[in-house]
């Protein structure tokens, strides 16, 4: 038998212990043993709990009792999650953890600290939810040169475009909507202005590069300016617009990184990704692409990929589970040199100027649609981009990047 | 270094060689150490090969080489490929193969055989080509009791239906086309027919289940009989026709297992899966729904599979790779008492007497088709479907279920 043990008895916490209770055979016959929750670490009291003897509040307890061996943290933040989850490692005790600010952050020092001291440090719950993402990078895709990885990696922002796209809404009314529904915090700051996603795909990242990509060193662009009048000319052009994470190789040591709204083609396998549906592109040099799909977010969907963290432990206690996860930094390279499409939102009266601006770029007019017109350049450098742009002045209304 | 043979120097098993070749620092780098192809074994010759001088004739120079650690069967067929597979396996040489006939058959039996050997008999590359599949449900889906799998797993007939669809197109024309392509083979039949569908989903069936699956107990239903009509309904419907292969967990030892067309609701995951490409849904009771989307076929593609398996190999030499599908059969329930609601095709003559059979129904006339209209049931059996269709004539002129 294997003691786990769970900091932090939140909504992740608890759906650990859920699942492992519910699914106790099934986990049983596929990690060769039994294993079982032995302490459930949160400063709160829960009064009636069903597992509430087996709540401590001193962190003392767990890292003292030799036969834990393995811990999930699913506290968050990176305080005192950071300072147990080293305690633990140095330990010996593996780590299995949902707090994809945490992995972004500190990912080659844990995984460093876990190798020295012969446990693991394990996170297939912090990019995806539920969906497997970080084993099949690590275990399945072994063969490959991973070129890029592209994913819609934030439900909240997907459910809100989704609604602006299929209601008609504004982004304010498909933000208040998500909120009501539960999918957007009370602050949505970190959902909507893309933080949230800037984490995760940064994970990914070094994940493909097997160095450390620093997330806050990847530019970042949320979905509050997408208004309407956006999706009316995507749907004309046959297009939608998604909040995409980016990650392209371009050398051994330097990538290309962007989190943003892109105007998709339709026939994207992205495109087709709806309301709080989360998916990863991943594009191999053998493989092409491979898409990776499902629910991003939800109690028992991630805490199932953190159990599934527990059940690789425990069929690997003493052994290596390979990670590509160097401390070494990759580069971000500027992103002024990546070149793309644009779509450009512009008062109607501009048209000449844009076409001028823009050239061999192409106009399309909307009948209901009297004020503006949207405009599709060819590709170009973003800094070029954005010094056209500026020479147009407030003619333009808006800008999304072509995918 | 690991030496590995290549038994079968066809599209599949000159692409490892290739894979191997083109990211060998990658490769060597994931599997910890350097991987080289030691001979390749085919009956033919292939002068001016550039691997000509690995090439052998003889099954037994690679028997007889205790150096040769990993062996991959891209052979196909379950004769002589049986005969090799098992020899090797009996001298403790992993077997990585893509060859899903042999999978489907003697599955459970060569995992044995390889565990009494203290090697592996490893089969990425046998469902959806280089898509990550069989890893994921063995190593990352752990914590999950999968409910249902059901998949997109030929492309050739995804790429007639697809056809089918975006440009009304009948069977025959769209095959034809397909074959122009070199996505038909000249004999179509087990790609048309659903048979090499049945196997795929007899494979991840039996690893859901954890016992084996017989891919010939699998009730199964090509697309030959679908035309532009039912096209023209599904589409007037909101819906698509896709050629599913499905199983449904019932209890320990039984489940529902089926291959056939269904009209799928343009919503579903799946729906906008096109042409040759491939995916997976599995179902869990933890997680939901997650989708395994890729090419599921081609030459690098699939050698990539294959080549992550000799990877895994040689990561585990000499030790266990988790993989549940034993010997013991589990049963197929008679397609008879699945339950389902369904699309009819009928004459238009026979509005009344549709209504009739199937109560609750609703009917679907277009203005342009006046010989037929399409019927949507109500859930039902399969069997009282078919009395009901039965007892409607030759006034049925084709049905399909929906889902």
């Amino acid at each position: 038998m294997v003691k786990v043990a769970v900091m932090g008895y939140g909504t992740v916490g608890s759906g650990v212990v859920e699942v492992i209770e519910k699914n106790k055979d099934m986990i049983q016959k596929k990690a060769g043993q039994e294993i079982e929750v032995a302490y459930i670490l949160d400063l709160r009291e829960f009064p009636g709990d069903p597992y509430e003897a087996k709540l401590v509040h001193d962190v003392n307890v767990i890292m003292e009792d030799p036969e834990v061996k393995i811990v999930c943290e699913t506290m968050g933040g990176t305080g005192a999650a950071y300072k147990f989850t080293k305690a633990a490692l140095e330990k010996g005790k593996s780590v299995c953890t949902s707090n994809k600010e945490m992995v972004a952050k500190y990912g080659p020092e844990l995984i460093k600290t876990a190798r020295e001291h012969a446990c693991h440090y394990l996170f297939e719950a912090s990019v995806g939810g539920g969906i497997p993402i970080i084993r099949p990078l690590n275990d399945s895709l072994t063969a490959e040169k991973i070129e890029s990885i592209t994913g819609i990696l934030n439900g909240t922002t997907n459910y809100i475009l989704t609604k602006m796209e299929r209601e008609d809404k504004s982004f304010d009314v498909a933000l208040a909507r998500a909120q009501e529904k539960g999918y957007a915090e009370h602050n949505p700051e970190a959902d909507v202005e893309g933080y949230d996603a800037r984490r995760k795909i940064a994970i990914l990242a070094s994940l493909m590069m097997g160095k450390h990509v620093d997330s806050e060193k990847i530019p970042t662009e949320g979905i509050t300016k997408i208004t309407p009048a956006d999706f009316a000319y995507a749907k004309a052009a046959g297009r939608t617009i998604k909040l995409l994470a980016r990650a392209k190789a371009i050398g051994e040591n330097s990538l290309e990184a962007m989190v943003s709204p892109v105007m998709l083609d339709k026939e994207s396998p992205l495109a087709m990704v709806n309301f709080v549906y989360n998916a990863i592109l991943v594009k191999g040099n053998m493989l092409g692409e491979a898409m990776f799909y499902g629910k991003g977010a939800g109690k028992l969907a991630t805490a199932s990929a953190v159990v599934s963290d527990v059940i690789d432990c425990t069929r690997n206690l003493g052994r290596k589970i390979p990670c590509d996860w160097d401390a070494q930094e990759a580069t971000v390279e500027d992103a002024g040199n990546n070149v793309c499409a644009y779509y450009v939102r512009a008062k109607k009266s501009a048209k000449a100027a844009l076409l001028a601006a823009f050239p061999e770029g192409e106009a399309l007019e909307l009948p209901d649609r009297a004020e503006d017109l949207a405009y599709f350049t060819k590709p170009m450098a973003h800094s070029a981009f954005v010094s056209a742009c500026e020479s147009l002045g407030d003619t333009v209304l808006g800008s999304i990047r072509l995918g």
